[in-house]
């Protein structure tokens, strides 16, 4: 393994991201103090951040072009949980040691992402230090149909997309020490931002959220910013098949009510609307699934199928407490 | 010493940012899944982002108040480089275990600094790991005063703002394991980013750069950019009288043109508008020294009074090589 510095490891970064297509709106990328962007006129800008430290949110050994994908991947699910358009992003590795290969797989993940969504890479920096990736990815939208946590209303359906609970499996098997199903590791390790989800959604849902902390705090803190409660269907949230067959019904409830990194989004939208929350669903060939409703008070309460309540072991996934 | 978690380390932020004076851009700050801004109409987006991570960017035992500061400063620098108006910023901090106390004070640096620049922190995460903060300044420029590196013409005159190596020197005693003197110290821990300076040279200067990684390496990127080369008079290198009494003539060559951390601005002019330069100093109270010209050619050279020629024994500070 050969080392090289951190300018040598600009410079690379700055070459395969000037290989790969340009943003007309990118004024002037990599290469000086920073970055010049042509704002879209008319929308607002919409700026998330997040970082991704190894051990905490990805186990040891994951491969640098999952945590390359990942740590574009959570970014892009806030600005899709927003109904905005990504647009841009900067980057900041902390590495051990500066190993071209490793840095070369980690941006064949990266861009690999970015090339999707057509997010172009515009500034950053590399250190030395513990394995740590901070990405902050800027976007915009249309005032008119941003998607916020503070808008469900009393009534309002509860919807997730796509399926809950295969990541966190997966973070389970990791912490027990044991293999890691090869089909839960890759949703853990390659999430689907949603964004086509959440433009398709912007002008039917009263508020979003994507699912990163386990459904249960998600929907809490929603609940928490619209000042509504909510009611979640327990056996009506969607499971892979494979997390069917894998677990019973209890651990499987506690894996998507409580397990984080699954990336999905969870909106409310007026049971009035539900045929085009469906058709939009489809459009961008994203499932849906109604999981809940929103009534009044505070709180997030789970039933089965009998009325009987369901309390997660833990309130979602706490970086410090966890 | 207590800890808390993620999200009780989240509300305390909030809380403190709420309390602070609030930019009417901010359509949404802390606490949905992105921060909403409204751009500045007819300007462009200046974005730039900086990573400091302990043993490396700080000495360990820098106070939570310093790291605050720093963390803020060194990319206020970047867009003060650009001639950029900074406007908000997020902030993803990992930490080996969340003390409110060391928090509160960080946030007291942090905000001190983003106060007397009117930056509104609009974003950000917290996560457990090794102790590193990163920072991402958003900011607006207009398209017809933007400071770039790669407008150094021959002929120009090279000029830096305030001095250079007193924190070059801090970083020296503490390397060596003795005691660092406390001034010098202030200069590492609170650098001053020429905000103003940028502002009030964007419409006279070609060029600038933030020295950050040492004027001799600095210069050479500006020159890279410009495709032009530069001369520096080691003899006219502003230096503190704290930096001549403290250490010989070599040393001190070596701490201001190899040094980093100085965060001041490195930038070229025409010879016609030297005294505009020094109106325009004047005016922001950041005295600016001519320290050498820009000449056909590339790379850089250094020479004293004699004209005799210097080399730095490294070039720059690399955070892998360094």
């Amino acid at each position: 393994m050969s080392s090289a510095g951190e300018f040598d490891l600009i410079a690379r970064i700055r070459t395969r991201v000037d290989a790969a297509a340009r943003r007309k709106d990118v004024v002037l990328g990599i290469g000086d103090d920073a970055a010049l962007l042509q704002p879209t006129p008319g929308h607002l800008l919409v700026v998330a951040t997040d970082t991704l430290n190894e051990g905490v949110h990805f186990p040891a050994g994951t491969t640098a072009y999952d945590i390359g994908w990942k740590a574009l991947a959570v970014n892009l699910s806030d600005l899709a949980a927003m109904g905005a358009t990504p647009a841009w992003c900067t980057l900041s590795m902390a590495l051990h040691e500066a190993q071209p290969a490793w840095v070369d797989a980690f941006l064949d993940g990266f861009l690999a992402l970015a090339g999707m969504h057509d997010v172009a890479l515009v500034g950053g920096d590399t250190t030395r230090g513990s394995l740590s990736i901070s990405v902050t990815v800027v976007g915009h939208v249309d005032p008119q149909a941003v998607l916020r946590r503070d808008g469900a209303r009393v009534g309002d359906d509860l919807w997730v997309t796509g399926t809950l609970g295969d990541a966190a499996a997966a973070l389970a098997q990791w912490r027990a020490g044991g293999a890691i199903e090869p089909d839960l590791r890759l949703r853990l390790d390659q999430p689907t931002p949603r964004v086509e989800a959440g433009l398709a959604l912007a002008r039917i849902a009263h508020a979003c959220i994507d699912v990163s902390d386990g459904l249960f705090a998600d929907v809490a803190h929603l609940c928490g910013a619209s000042g509504v409660a909510a009611e979640i269907a327990l056996d009506a949230l969607p499971a892979s098949t494979r997390l069917q067959a894998m677990f019973t019904d209890e651990t499987r409830r506690v894996l998507q009510m409580s397990g984080g990194d699954d990336y999905e989004l969870c909106f409310t939208a007026a049971p009035s609307r539900r045929g085009e929350v469906a058709e939009a669903a489809q459009l961008v060939g994203v499932p849906v699934t109604r999981a809940g409703t929103i009534a009044a008070g505070a709180g997030v309460t789970a039933v089965d199928a009998r009325g009987q309540p369901w309390r997660p072991p833990r309130a979602g996934f706490d970086h410090f407490n966890g």
